[in-house]
């Protein structure tokens, strides 16, 4: 199945999406997010389809979309997790994982606009796999570690360089601003992506290709930072892992390229559909 | 008011202290967090009490205590706050706040066990005065700041040193175990703490003085603390700011002294009451 969620932002509707268009599936009676994924509800809702989706109303075409899922409880993001993006950034291939956290208050739907924060000079892009949590994992074990995932997404872990790098240690200043995660279109179950390992993802600025990328280069692979996330910390259904961005980023550039407002960005990762933010001030 | 939730995990009413004792408050029909808070709910709850807080049922003694709060969507974390601690750790004095997360999935009640991770030898203890945010904040003025927040409460922010310093960048690895962010006994109101820039806090371990400060020793305080970090990302009701701890870590011993099972910590700040968390080997 294809989760979206879609109406104005906070009164976002749950969603299924077809080869047929968007359908709404507010009629299942829960939205997406940590007790959904916690009681089953990726089954349950495929039963209920089955039986009810015929009968579901399609979502006009144009409605906004938000993000695929509710707030988690936390989104963890994994740094230089593919080599070319470490080596443009001139930071060492990292011997184990490096793991910081962005504000869930970033999050925003695929389309939305992105706002650059006050006082920002250095606000960039970083397409990335998105990894959404099924069930709750704590000292997961690398070969069972996919059990404990419900699916994948798109997202944009937009970064200020300046407040990330320059602003006294820790990253996470740079990556929380409001609208700094744009997620989806949609939550892809694992069953639909048949090889993670081996994902294209791409992304432009204003039509020019920037990143082009694929997943089959990460440094450490889904299993492999689950498991390892577990080892530190509880993962709770719904909580997302963002698995780190490949070459291309405006950081990397020479001379260095930030976004200004106008700017157009768009994305895109095999199976997981594409997303497009326009860049304004912050409002 | 002090606010406390009292009772098994995961089902913890809320109640009131007083002189007289704790006292369950459930009839009043809602929960500490996040919504509580922006609907102003702190003098909703201030008005019922006063209409019906003679016939709330008393607390037993000896019941759990809970976390005075619900889950808040960030544990926002000021590192080396104090220049005792800065100095004792051999950083340097920060010029601008170091902010790191901790997950919430860490959060516990105040005399709950500690439950050292497995892998774990460098688990360290930080008494802190953490701040819980009253109403969103964006963009705030220090001048304003205190006008977000709706009170305090003691926090002993748990640290795995090498997860946080010797597994590859950023502290969120070693700040985010299960167990390792004790809240509480009591959420105080604003208006419960005279001076917040004037507040002693200490903790022993074994009944050994370990630290022993002041909020008075802030390299930055509470209100610039707030309006800074306003400008990184939208702080919610209910988020909980911790403002970093004073010299006395194991860390900065000679040689460093760690935690383990069987060892008892203690930790109070004036006017936040005090906790206790024995210490136990991961379950």
């Amino acid at each position: 199945m294809k989760l979206i969620r879609f109406g104005l932002p906070g009164q976002e509707k749950p969603g299924i999406v077809t080869e047929a268009g968007m359908f709404d599936v507010s009629a299942f009676g829960e939205d997406f997010g940590e007790q959904f994924l916690a009681s089953n509800g990726l089954e349950r809702l495929s039963q209920w389809w089955a039986q009810h989706g015929a009968s579901c109303p399609q979502v006009p075409a144009g409605t906004r979309l938000g993000a695929p899922f509710q707030r988690p409880s936390k989104i963890v993001c994994i740094g230089l997790n593919y080599a070319d993006h470490a080596r443009e950034t001139n930071a060492p291939i990292p011997t184990e994982p490096i793991v910081f956290f962005k504000s869930t208050t970033a999050l925003v739907g695929p389309n939305d606009d992105l706002m650059i924060p006050r006082n920002s000079e250095k606000t960039d892009w970083e397409v990335e796999l998105a990894v959404v949590i099924g069930k709750k994992a704590s000292y997961v074990e690398e070969k069972d570690a996919l059990d404990y995932v419900a699916g994948y997404c798109l997202h944009n872990d937009y970064s200020e360089r300046a407040f990330q790098l320059e602003r006294n240690g820790q990253w996470v200043k740079g990556k929380s601003c409001d609208t700094f995660a744009p997620m989806g279109p949609w939550l892809a179950t694992k069953d639909e992506i048949k090889d993670v390992d081996n994902l294209r993802l791409w992304l432009t600025v204003n039509g020019r290709k920037m990143q082009d990328g694929n997943t089959s280069n990460f440094i450490f692979n889904v299993p492999f930072v689950v498991a390892y996330l577990s080892q530190f910390m509880t993962l709770l259904p719904g909580d997302v892992i963002s698995t780190g961005t490949p070459a291309g980023v405006g950081l990397g550039m020479n001379p260095q390229v930030y976004l200004k407002p106008g700017d157009v960005v768009e994305l895109g990762i095999d199976g997981l559909g594409t997303s497009k933010q326009t860049v304004v001030a912050f409002k």
